[in-house]
């Protein structure tokens, strides 16, 4: 039959305890939520909600099209000048995710002849930009400025580095100033992928870039999501004009998909004036980020301190913290629960997120319930 | 400087008059639209809009997370149960975008060793999913199943065909019995992109692979958007729940993708429900392309026979067409203007699609202004 081979890979993944399934969450869940990318507590605030309301009632459902045909609005373009002005980007542009925004940005900066330097520990949209790119890859060690010099040294042509500015799983932050040295020292670009940074790092959550003084450079792009820190969808690019033009020019993931619909660019803009307006919001993530690791690491766990609001806490296998996972959520808990292949290092953890909304009371709990059904 | 080579290739766009722009829809605009993907009319339908309005209230303004996560709401689960009823497969999974979708499907379909073969004409994001997946490409010439039949006969392993049903660039539909055949002869799955015959092909709507009678196949996976139809945002993989079991599990823009915003979840079910008590709108969508087809011909004009609801009329150059479209758009009618690198076959063309509720009056204006401002 066609697909049969995909039954003896099922198999193999059930023996192993890999096996995944969806479960669907409930609009009135009592569970207390460690698990999501709403970092700053904005995907059900009245006002971001509003924003979705709004863009829906004026624009409709859908964008209709291609951002280059029918699909960008006015507000698409509001958006845009707003987040470029926020990040102290000179342009910005908007994707329907952030997977299509790295595809995008990496592919329509790494041409054929140029050399892309990516760290080993960069997200799965970074990894496939790569491997769409028509530059030649160079993967280095994660973290790892000493390394990425290197690399750029071997290379004449245009060459680009690639990396998060805080990676997904440990929630560790790259060495942004080091990096962007790397790439001056040999004239390369920079690339980050700030997913896990805008909202949370820098001056009013402005982001990791703008933290380490890169906003506004000509050598540097950034690129980052709707999705976690703004509780909408979509993904931006945010950089220098010139690439912007050159993006909405050669970039397939922006010439041949759908714009972003309308609610979901109204709750993002909605999300960005609320930030601007209370940017406490950002340190506050932070904040509770560092409470959780303490409290964590005074329980005896092992716990990874935070650089963003993402604590991972290690777990001794897959399946010991896939059952502690479930027996979190038995006790009103969700948190993460990553494991191969989503984890670089083949080590499992369960993944918690601050939430600048989280009580003193609810961190707490949290811990408590952690250490309790720890394996 | 790290980016100035951009600057050559703009240099060269412009020189071409290659060069693109984003140019920016009022909410109220006057232009007659024969240039969206909103074959049904629903972008702007009430019911879609409340659709988005009502999910936004509810489950707030983003999926929150991977679907893997926390991005799995109910009202995901009933867009996938209703999306999979109404066009007869066993399973569906929705994406953030048809690209994320036509990406998943491929990669996840075609493993080391097997072999894609893939339809000259197939749309960027079946090709992204080409250069992604670990299989070996054969690109075999447009809508040939004899050319596909036997590619696949040089193969022992594991096979796919991939193929759009209907191609965007001149809306001719690829000859899908022919292509099924070729698989069952060889052993071979077919993947096929409906995102341009879901809601307008097939009984009802149901799409081209129904049409063909291979709807719940075992051995068919189908995709298809939800931003095109049914007026939202996000794309569907449709087909044996095995594989859609199978691309939970491995298919990394569903992995690491924050899920489809419930806003876009909303209206999409909306207008699925909408398209199911009113399945005129299909057949509709249809004639209006055929009334607008036979117009153009009469007119003396370049068109393409339409075999569902996108119109090609073709252009002398890419310099004319863009004139052309500039002048329909200052005499008040919006079209598509596609040229190279959007085009597969070099030749730009205006691209005009028909809509269900677009009126005689309208369909006769437009092929007016067509007529008058040609080059």
């Amino acid at each position: 039959m066609a697909f049969g081979w995909i039954d003896e890979q099922a198999d193999v993944r059930r023996r192993a305890g890999l096996g995944r399934t969806l479960r669907a969450r409930a609009a009135d869940s009592p569970l207390l939520d460690l698990a999501s990318n709403d970092y700053l507590g904005l995907a059900r605030h009245p006002e971001v909600v509003e924003g979705a309301v709004a863009a829906a009632r004026t624009w409709g459902g859908g964008a209709t099209g291609s951002r280059l045909v029918t699909g960008t609005t006015e507000l698409h373009g509001e958006l845009e000048r707003e987040l470029a002005e926020f990040c102290g980007a000179e342009a910005a542009l908007v994707f329907s995710s952030g997977y299509a925004a790295n595809l995008a940005a990496v592919t329509a900066l790494a041409p054929h002849g140029s050399l892309i330097v990516s760290d080993a520990g960069n997200h799965a949209s970074l990894i496939d930009g790569c491997r769409l790119a028509r530059g030649t890859v160079q993967v280095v060690g994660h973290a790892d400025p000493e390394a990425a010099r290197k690399a750029l040294g071997t290379h004449a042509g245009p060459a680009v580095l690639v990396s998060d500015t805080v990676f997904s799983v440990d929630g560790d932050a790259a060495p942004l100033a080091a990096l962007a040295a790397a790439c001056r020292e040999h004239g390369a670009g920079l690339l980050v992928d700030d997913a896990h940074g805008l909202g949370v790092l820098g001056a009013g959550g402005r982001g990791a870039a703008h933290a380490a003084g890169l906003a506004g450079a000509d050598d540097v792009v950034v690129t980052a999501t709707l999705s976690k820190s703004f509780g909408s969808q979509g993904g931006v690019v945010l950089g220098p004009a010139r690439v912007v033009d050159h993006l909405v020019n050669a970039a397939r993931t922006f010439i041949f998909d759908t714009g972003l619909a309308p609610a979901a660019v109204g709750a993002a803009l909605a999300a960005l004036r609320l930030l601007r307006r209370e940017p406490h919001r950002a340190a506050r993530a932070r904040a509770v980020a560092r409470d959780l690791h303490t409290r964590l690491i005074a329980a005896g766990l092992d716990a990874v301190r935070p650089d963003a609001a993402v604590v991972s806490v290690r777990a001794p296998s897959p399946q010991t913290a896939v059952r502690w996972a479930a027996d979190c959520r038995a006790a009103g808990l969700a948190v993460g629960c990553f494991r191969p292949p989503s984890v670089p290092d083949g080590v499992s953890r369960l993944r918690l997120t601050a939430r600048a909304d989280l009580s003193e009371a609810q961190i707490e709990r949290a811990v408590r319930v952690i250490g309790d059904t720890r394996p």
